[in-house]
């Protein structure tokens, strides 16, 4: 560590020197060279959250450096999704391809049953785990963790529910199986103790709601009266009460994670102060130069006059250096995503200036911009809407169709003409990705169907599918036209990363219940396709399923047979309706083994990782709705602002086109005056990027910072009882 | 107002007097009198949050005393009641009354019916709004007008919702419309755009899933992704947007009307210390001799030596006197529970000591605390359990349920020896209650049905049932035993009060669409008893319902011909599942009428109603469950703690007997010290009496007390955005 002080001791007097100069010679110095690296690879870590906790040597470093390389991380996937996709072609499965194409795994199942033992293949079910325990996925980790954490708190509620089952059982054995009752299809209403359970078990999930009801109803009005208190207390109350439970538990555990975060962020960036810190009279700094050598590793990518305007919000009162507090900054500042905006000349202009700047072509820009140019479009929309309504094989629509699609075409060149192409597809301008896209998609659609359908005689399934889906969200589009569904659906846009995470973790789950059930239940259910002769089809072909209501239903495609029939049967098991007549299905089939495996289903699934899906929806709605900025971000803007860099044109949010990008050439360093003159900032529309931005942002307000930052080993073992607890008292009130 | 100051003055010289005498010559003084009762009006209005804007003359405030006394109110409610009822006994009935019983509009609407005049009776679906309107159910009132205020907010999600449900629809028009695929019973699968949309709709209540997609997965396994996208978007992102955009808003509203209140509150606490202030130097200030005036009238019913309990947290100092901040004070004080404890004597000690001090009855009542006495009756519970599953004409069983209810009458007179038998039977010992009225009145029920038995051959199955449940219930005891589960039990029973007033708000929507559906579909579906032999029974007496799923599934008790049925059925639809099947029967009957009336009530009630519902049980739940206190019972019970009163016994949350009761007889005025040796103080467990204490208990820590409070009319006038945004910046968090 002293070596770095004194590399940086050695530098303080640079601090003031002009900027160019210092930099090789610093590179030229190994062991400071070293050092920095270190400092960049707590940084980075920082920056992202990272978790690795490294040695310190510079070797470590370099190794680390490459595992975080996007080719290896790129591999990892790779073999991640294989490794997934294997349960597509293996038995049970939809294309049947050699067994030596699996892995180790495979061939010791296929040495078992080739010597005639019958094998169960265990490891299918852990290969989503892969996941789970890979780097990247570290928010599926965690998630994982908390649902862990969370799970005691679970059982309680979980266990009082099924008391509250139980006992309402008992009730409606000592009320209805005396009666002699019968239900819709004759079987005895009520019979015995399990039946019952079973039955308002999936009254719970209101599935057979209400023709569980109706035997006794029939004979009694007042014996609704059970159902109805029944349907309040287990549907209603319990399952409320495991949505606050699991809300709340959850809530508290990822706060506890983020404060880990957050402190390890402090931790790190303190490691890379120690490094890069030099004395300045009483205290220790970090000087503009050393700090900017580090921030050109950290973040190459971006531009000096950036780089400068993150100085300038971090060094506040123009000193030259850092202090420790201000260092620690760094982190979250790099994670605000910073636009650098510029009037760009549009290369017509630059091609034929006399032509573009004329004034039909300045007509032409003028009517895009107009507001009666968008109400033109939102009518030609709804009008298009009438003809995809009606029937295509009408030639007159077919007509119309090739009629607007030209209209779409000219939309989008007209618009390419009044706008500089580049801000026109900048990165966020969601709306004219998504025009175009479906516009071209369309064209080339419609033009192949065509081809085919002239050639052939007749066109593929497939691409006319593709065609209609394709024409009908083309009226999405309208929506753009409304200001307050826009918001919305940003809100929602904006929404999408941080429940993939959670979709990633349903993937996981569901992957471990398709592989168990088609371990389970495989071929035990047959489809014979659609109007099958085979009267094996009536009963899909098991006789255990004669009469059963899952037959009647015609529910034989809804099987374990192969990998995606697992997941679709999963999928509707999940939206819980008729989930008996399913369940019934296979238990009639494979008693005990279905009865257990679709309820733990429900329970996994249903009960906690739904409720922990809304809840986290819930919360990071509140906080995308709040629309309030980052305390770092707000620090940003006023920083923008007092340099007179902001942008003054007030840019609707999400609107069609906004003129930002970001600037990927090096404007090199400028004093104030310079860079105040030739760059506008603004900080690009909140999009969190990771969950970790997110959940900070969320607990941002009650995370305060201690002066005493815990030791890493400390960090590891905070609990959430370990948080401050906010005093009440009758002052702060009245 | 001089008169009242002129009077406090005469009055401030006493203060430091004996307490007992002025009180007489206070109540001689007729002017002072009537301006104290104003006090007192103005200070019990804060206390419970009344919105009344009366006059400031006497004869308004015993007006206005008279309708708050509980006779009016009870009227009042007796006439409600009688109201809602008559739907109960008016065409279409349960039992059919001779129309003059019910009132004016009965009469309209007989000369118009007896005329010949169609009528529908509107006036009666207005009936419940009776309720709203009423002054105690101020918490309905707000809820009505926190939904309307709502509305906007959901109605833009709403619509984007609608849009997407219609753009799916329109997708799914042009991907199966062509293939000419059939139902699972036998109707054309998606052939119009209507029939398309209606079966999404439904789809996103779940109701239909899987069936729906079923003829369309059978084709192709891919056309399963539009049906799982569809779900994904519509059933859950959309539907939990609702959740959050209704608790989001509902929120926000409902923090401004507490903040209404609260202001009210200090508004009116202000009236009364004007009324009352007296000048001492420079600042006006309340002796403690008129103020404990006020508060003998304004709470008669607390002892004195909590009252000065109370005086003693208001005026910290010990001053004699209070400045209006303190007095603010009084109106959250007066709501707090604080209950005396002393130590009993035994009554049976009292009667003959020497017995009950004797080893034997010592020894009895140390057994009845030991934990293996508890561990005993668990067991017991547990082998009753078993019993009571078996069946209950086997005579050993018969015997066996004398024996079991023996023990358990053991058991209370064994409680009742060992503890002090209003101590036992205190208001918050809800499991006493719960064992002693399950117990007697299956006593009551058991010996009702032997005798019955014996005397006329056969018992009453009415009796029989409700001896089963009072059996079954008895269970529930065993929850007792376990610490979480009565933690847990104790936050949802706490919750019920405020849950009650939703279910006020339900009650009045459900009244107000069974009248609507009475009058709509009246003796339109018949249900002709069990297994009836009249072949209309078939199709419930409707030929439009011959071969329809309702018919077959035997939905017929399912209709509106009476307010019971209307109501369940109803409820039914509230659970959503078969909702398009019941929703299909009705259409078939009634057409157009059927499908609007079942698409609002899903609209009202589930999206709307219960999403409010499910959002205030969580915000209720996170408060209840962080067991904080508020602001005002933590200073109580600092100054308890102060003074050395507290409660040095450590009573678990909720155990079986605590020692702990409301004192009737008052005690005196005593000094500091006599105060100190003979009393015992606690606040009773948090238990919400009104919903406005909890929402108060909610939004505290956001409501920062303002220096100025605003005026009566603009307090009516604020909206959720005057509210003071918290700043944020970059210094407060890093």
């Amino acid at each position: 560590m002293w070596v770095a002080a004194a590399a940086g001791q050695l530098q303080v007097d640079k601090a003031e020197e002009p900027v160019s100069g210092d930099m090789g010679r610093a590179e030229l110095n190994l062991a400071d060279d070293e050092q920095l690296l270190l400092a960049v690879a707590y940084v980075s870590d920082a920056q992202y959250n990272r978790n690795i906790q490294f040695e310190t040597s510079p070797q470590a470093v370099r190794f680390y450096k490459l595992y975080n390389h996007w080719s290896t991380q790129g591999i990892t996937y790779f073999f991640i999704l294989v490794d997934l996709f294997l349960g597509l072609f293996e038995e049970p499965a939809v294309y049947l391809l050699p067994l030596w194409l699996t892995l180790l795994d495979m061939i010791v199942y296929l040495a078992l049953a080739q010597n005639g033992y019958p094998a169960v293949r265990w490891s299918r079910v852990l290969r989503p785990l892969f996941c789970v325990n890979f780097t990247e996925s570290r928010q599926l980790r965690r998630a994982f963790r908390n649902i862990r954490n969370t799970l005691p708190e679970i059982t309680y509620v979980f266990v009082l529910f099924m008391f509250s089952v139980a006992v309402f059982s008992l009730m409606a054995l000592k009320l209805f199986a005396k009666r002699k009752l019968s239900t819709g299809e004759g079987a005895p209403y009520f019979s015995n103790y399990l039946d019952v359970f079973f039955n308002l078990y999936v009254l719970v999930t209101t599935a057979n709601s209400p023709d569980v009801m109706m035997p006794a109803y029939e004979v009694s009005w007042a014996y609704s009266i059970f159902f109805i208190v029944f349907v309040i207390v287990n549907t209603y109350v319990f399952m409320s009460l495991f949505l606050a439970v699991v809300y709340n538990d959850y809530k508290k555990h990822l706060k506890n994670e983020v404060r880990k975060l957050v402190y390890m962020k402090h931790r790190k960036m303190i490691e890379a102060f120690n490094i890069l810190k030099t004395k300045n009279g009483a205290e220790f700094v970090v000087p503009h130069s050393r700090w900017r050598q580090l921030v050109k590793l950290v973040a190459a990518d971006i531009p000096s006059s950036h780089r400068e305007l993150l100085w300038r919000v971090l060094d506040d009162e123009q000193k030259g250096y850092l202090g420790r507090e201000s260092f620690i900054g760094l982190a979250d500042l790099l994670n605000i995503q910073i636009v650098q905006m510029k009037d760009r000349v549009h290369p017509l202009e630059k091609c034929m200036p006399r032509v573009y700047r004329s004034t039909i072509s300045k007509l032409i820009c003028r009517m895009v911009a107009h507001r009666a140019f968008r109400y033109t479009y939102d009518v030609i929309i709804i009008i298009n809407a009438i003809f995809i309504a009606g029937d295509e094989m009408n030639p007159l629509i077919t007509k119309a169709e090739w009629a607007f699609l030209t209209l779409y075409l000219i939309e989008i060149l007209l618009k390419l003409y009044a706008h500089e192409p580049r801000a026109f597809f900048a990165k966020f301008q969601f709306w004219n990705w998504f025009d175009t896209i479906i516009i071209v998609a369309a064209l080339l659609g419609t033009i192949a169907n065509t081809a085919l359908k002239s050639s052939g005689g007749y066109s593929s399934q497939q691409i006319l599918d593709i065609v209609f889906i394709l024409r009908v969200l083309r009226l999405i589009r309208i929506i753009d036209s409304f200001h307050r569904f826009r918001v919305l659906l940003n809100t929602l846009v904006n929404l999408i990363p941080t429940m993939l995470t959670y979709a990633g973790l349903l993937v996981v789950v569901y992957y471990i219940f398709a592989v168990v059930g088609m371990e389970a239940f495989k071929g035990r259910i047959h489809f014979y396709g659609v109007n099958s002769s085979n009267p094996a089809a009536a009963y899909c072909g098991n006789p255990a399923l004669k009469g059963s209501q899952f037959a009647a239903l015609k529910y034989c495609r809804n099987n374990f047979n192969n990998l995606p029939s697992a997941i679709v049967l999963l999928i509707e098991l999940t939206v819980v309706n008729q989930w008996h007549v399913l369940a019934t299905g296979f238990v009639m089939v494979t008693h005990l083994t279905a009865r257990i495996f679709f309820v733990v289903f429900h329970i996994v699934v249903v009960i906690i990782l739904i409720n922990i899906f809304i809840a986290f929806v819930l919360e990071a709605f509140f906080v995308e709705h709040s629309l309030a900025r980052s305390a770092v971000e707000t620090a940003i803007e006023k920083k923008i602002q007092e340099l007179g860099m902001g942008d003054s044109v007030d840019h609707p949010v999400g609107s069609l086109v906004e003129v930002m990008e970001t600037s990927e050439n090096d404007l090199g360093n400028s004093d104030n005056s310079n860079l105040k003159s030739r760059l506008r900032f603004r900080i690009a529309s909140i999009r969190y990027k990771t969950v970790d931005a997110l959940l900070q942002h969320m607990f941002e307000g009650e995370l305060k910072p201690e002066d005493e930052i815990p030791t890493l080993e400390e960090i590891d073992n905070l609990t959430p009882d370990d948080f401050p607890q906010k005093p009440q008292t009758f002052d702060n009130v009245t």
